[in-house]
């Protein structure tokens, strides 16, 4: 049993200390740095990674709130909004209420981080309509209007966005119902956008109302606690993220893709969203290393497909090829190259072939319950 | 306590199982990947991963030669060599002592895997001279000779490229010695190549001569067990890895390359080779993502730099900024961004300035015991 | 954000290194021990892990025989056996086809290691009869017979423990059939166990069988490449293990052990087997940490169960207690102590009461289909 | 290339969903649970894991109290105390100044989790003296004195149990100064301990002081942060623990404890205490699973020794036993066996012989700089 404990010979002490040096910073320093998600840009859009829904102090959360521009750093987060309830603040015997604190006191550390910080809340009635967070309000406490109506409808005043969130939470069955109030403010154009993700619950009914009304998708943690005690970060779980498509990395940039619904969500390891979106994220997340696949006779051969991103992609078969037999699944692991194994099918082929072999993401659903449909292309040469 | 085990709500059965079918092939399918090494590209050339020597049970090794094709590709390897021992055959009473068996075994799952399989054998003489691996062979037999200086001639005849291993193996001290018998062979131009690295050894000496003869350095493994019993693949240890900076991903290319010189070595973490080839592999592994940094009197502020390959790179600080001051040392973590503090060190600063922040990269070895010198770049806008 | 390097202060060098060198040896040398695999012996009997099918290059293995007796050991296993094809030797043009070798040259290696190693063979006839493993042999060649049942009675004349292997192997749908073959070597008392899991597949069926015809139950792991290659070591993958209860840690013992039927399988964080020896086996892996818990009127009280094995066991009520609701669904982790929330669900409780709460373990299979049905208890005390 | 994905055989969708909850829960629900630290009992007394020292948003802290019980609860701790400053809050503006609220948010968690919530309070003082905890307070604001003799009076006078905080912290050098103020608190015999570590800082001179005073050694987290931005929890990185040696898991024995000077440290995998704590500590956590090795000639035989706790031990050689080499260091690792290499070193030996390996366990420190000295027994059997 050989012990491959790293040796320097000789020039000793200093070479040394340089591995050993290396070997203790490895273990204790290497998490208090930003782990970048990669995600592939889209034609003429980068991918920001935000998260448009978390509480403080301030309201019924759990940290101050400078702890929610660290946790967004180190999660490889471009921009976050601190969302406190206007409505419901627990903590008022001992916290102060007053709605522009929770923003003032993060914003020093957004700067010096450069994450970008917008400024939110969350309006809280009962259910329905239930609750709705605004994005980019000037004033808060102008926002705190008893009827829910007249609250969003001044937030929108102020330039806000204004989605619905956590649909479906406390309604039976945890199933979202599309009642009058949601219909109002969709029909006045105050609501923009729904929660099709909250922290631990995906709402695929939610997601077919925003294909269906141009409604913009969203996936927020909605987090209460320090993010390591509601995620399982050890073990790589993440918090969900609203992927926005925007023209630059700014707080004007945002607003502007939220308005024109560029988003998708990313969660759990399932990305939603149109397929507008989906599609070229995958695309360009994988690439083909073998180009060219040599076929004789029977014997297979063996395509190679890297993934790039950070994202693993399940795919499945959605359909034949005449001539060539391919697996009925592949999962494109991120940061890894798969192998798909094929093999001729029958007799009598030509020589050579462009091949398109359909698959289907299960894993991106451009509609619920449905992935993006996508080929993976290879050039066979058939020999005998 | 929260408990955020994901939840599809509705449209049930099949998204829930689209949930379940991912978290329960995430954990048993990963590791039957390839896991690609992420290094740059150097200007002109391809960054090839090679592993030169290692065994089969054809000589004292204790696998099966396609054993040594799979554990090549699932750790992104690109070339190896299969280098069983001419004169040491301790299996014989049960194995064959054909010499050209473990390459043929070998060769059909490498054709599969798209892994580039180098004819190769280890001339194994007593000490000194020690032992040699000869590469590019065509027939192995026919260097079965008893005098290592003929030994070697032949495979040089038959176009071998031929390099010292493990120097200071079964030394006094591992200390490496270079005999008369190195001399002669490199003399007669018979010698082209050290390894700098065997296993879990690095020879520092070694390296020095590399520089001062122009012999290429190489870095291999000399695997006889499973890897994985040999190095802790499950805590992210690696074999050694020789970087080949090869024209093309074909055998043509890597022996134009190792004849030429253009190699590196990637042990433990520790890069080692000439400044000519660590330098751009450093400088296309890092981005600053932070072009512009402000300065406000005396307050911090905060460069953000991002290492997007699989390298840690540990950095000191090699000078001084007039007017700024920056971190004694910095480590670039693989695949994240850091954050690197700078403060207006002094009064009356100009406004602006194009800053180079003199950095050694510590484990970027250019000479035996000196890291690379490089520069991290950055505007400063000082403000009042 | 606190960089929490640890230093140490003052009377330096030596206490520096000390910490460097235990950060050092950490990453690298963890692997190269044994990893015990925590699970709590039965009244009367030690619980040893064995594995008692796998090949090396003998037959169509991949590994020199001693690589089985390392992998075993690192794994934390007791005994195993090295159960090459009698009748299937692809590797005869390369490697010497004496049966006898296999085991001696991996005997040296397991009295070192202090690793059990029964002398075993596999007789590989065709669909039906199958595969057939037979441990405890002294002649191997003697059971190279053409006839099934003619080598089989020849390997139960020399002592062998002989049983069935992967049933379902080839059959259609994987479907196991008990053949007239196997029913005529049941019956006439040749027929001692069956593989209720052989590698990646579970046999429900044959599990079903071994409960109805009182047949030893067996779990293994069919290895032919090295370990790490066929299981995910690294995320914690393990291969299949028969529990043996064993009156000692012996040969004798576990070929006394197997005949008297007194095995289960753990098998992916599956434990199948009679309840007679899952039910202390679970018992004894647990612990009530709060043998008292004070309910206050509504407010819900937290009881705590540490799990002491190195097996998750995931636990679904299986019926109700009356003036008490307890947890649907419990998650015993390894290692870790977890929650059950409690609550009084009536009014007019008397003031303290023995609750014995009703769990089926779902991962603790005791019949097809069918986990083990065992209680909590705890004395919850009542307050107004 | 296999692919060992789980199958379960027929019996279908109950058994495959059963696999694939299993799979699903083990990835996201671990965490949410409490992770035992496995350490021995002493004789007459439990181990129990505490931290004495820590804040909250009621002073400098960034969490909400109840978050410290339940990351405690998480970490396998069994007391904590709250101890923000009483002269230092600069969350006044937005957070009550009452100093009884941190203890009072956190005591209905800590009951229902079974969490000793000592209360106490930090006095802080200018340097020197600096700062120092008093445990077990019955009224903080009656300690809240301008001068630090009569608030340390006031503190003890209501029982408490008072130590001086970081000392070095601010020092020139980091170095401790044991000032006049400490010595007259220490001779009023109202100083009973001091932090040997705190946070990330180990002082080895103030271990020596402990020993020579007879002064209680305390080590604890000082966290002000969420504990997963301090620590570096996915990997493994723990804060500082007090181990106290408790006759029983109550608040009051802890207080016994600590005036009694029954406390050790744990940090970064450094044992830090009193050899009278940590010999039974090492004792208890290992066991010589080969009580008999035999040594035949000059052949190497293994002793192997598993440690069932959760603290790696490092040992070296202190010291050579006639007829018998053994290895120089032996790194014992949490819940794994090793081996040790024995050999015979001279001819004419008798028989057996019951020997006691010298050893010094070098990370359980009983003096600054000496590690523990401890011997392994075996007896060893010579043979021809």
């Amino acid at each position: 049993m050989t012990d491959k404990r790293p040796t320097i010979r000789q020039k000793g002490w200093f070479a040394v200390l340089i591995v050993l040096l290396l070997a203790s910073t490895q273990v204790w320093a290497q998490w208090n740095a930003r782990e970048e998600i990669r995600l592939p840009d889209l034609p003429g859009f980068l991918t920001l990674k935000c998260d448009f829904h978390m509480h403080t102090v301030f309201s019924d959360g759990q940290v101050w709130p400078p702890v929610r521009v660290e946790e967004a750093w180190r999660e490889g987060l471009d921009a976050i909004a601190i969302t406190d309830h206007i409505e419901y603040q627990p903590h008022s015997k001992d916290v102060s209420t007053d709605f522009t604190r929770s923003y003032e006191l993060a914003a020093g550390r957004a700067k010096e981080l450069n994450i970008i910080l917008i400024r939110g809340a969350e309006i809280t009635k009962g259910e329905p309509p239930g609750h709705f967070n605004a994005l980019f309000l000037d004033d808060i406490a102008a926002v705190n209007k008893a009827d829910y109506k007249e609250a969003v409808r001044e937030a929108v005043r102020q330039g806000a966005f204004v989605f619905w969130n956590h649909p479906g939470w406390k309604q039976p069955g945890n199933r979202s119902v599309w009642y009058s109030q949601q219909d109002t403010l969709y029909r006045l154009g105050l609501l923009k956008g729904l929660e099709v993700v909250n922290s631990d619950t995906y709402y695929p009914e939610v997601f077919g109302w925003c294909l269906e009304k141009k409604l913009t998708v969203l996936g927020n943690s909605d987090v209460h606690a320090p993010i390591a005690m509601e995620y399982d970060v050890a073990h790589g779980q993440r918090r969900p993220i609203t992927l926005v498509f925007a023209k630059k990395r700014d707080a004007e940039s945002i607003r502007e893709a939220l308005a024109a619904g560029r988003t998708a969500v990313l969660w759990n390891g399932l990305l939603i969203g149109q397929e507008a979106f989906l599609r070229p994220l995958f695309e360009r997340s994988i690439e083909v290393k073998t180009p060219e696949v040599r076929l004789k006779g029977k014997n297979p051969a063996y395509m190679q497909v890297y993934n790039a991103s950070d994202v693993d992609y399940h795919l499945a078969a959605a359909g034949q090829v005449s001539g060539i037999s391919f697996p009925d699944s592949v999962d494109l692991w991120a940061g890894r190259t798969v192998l798909l194994r094929l093999r001729a099918s029958e007799a009598g082929l030509g020589d050579r072939k462009e091949v398109a072999l359909p698959y289907v993401v299960r894993n991106a659903l451009v509609k619920p319950g449905e992935g993006l449909h996508a080929e993976l292309r290879v050039k066979v040469i058939f020999e005998e």
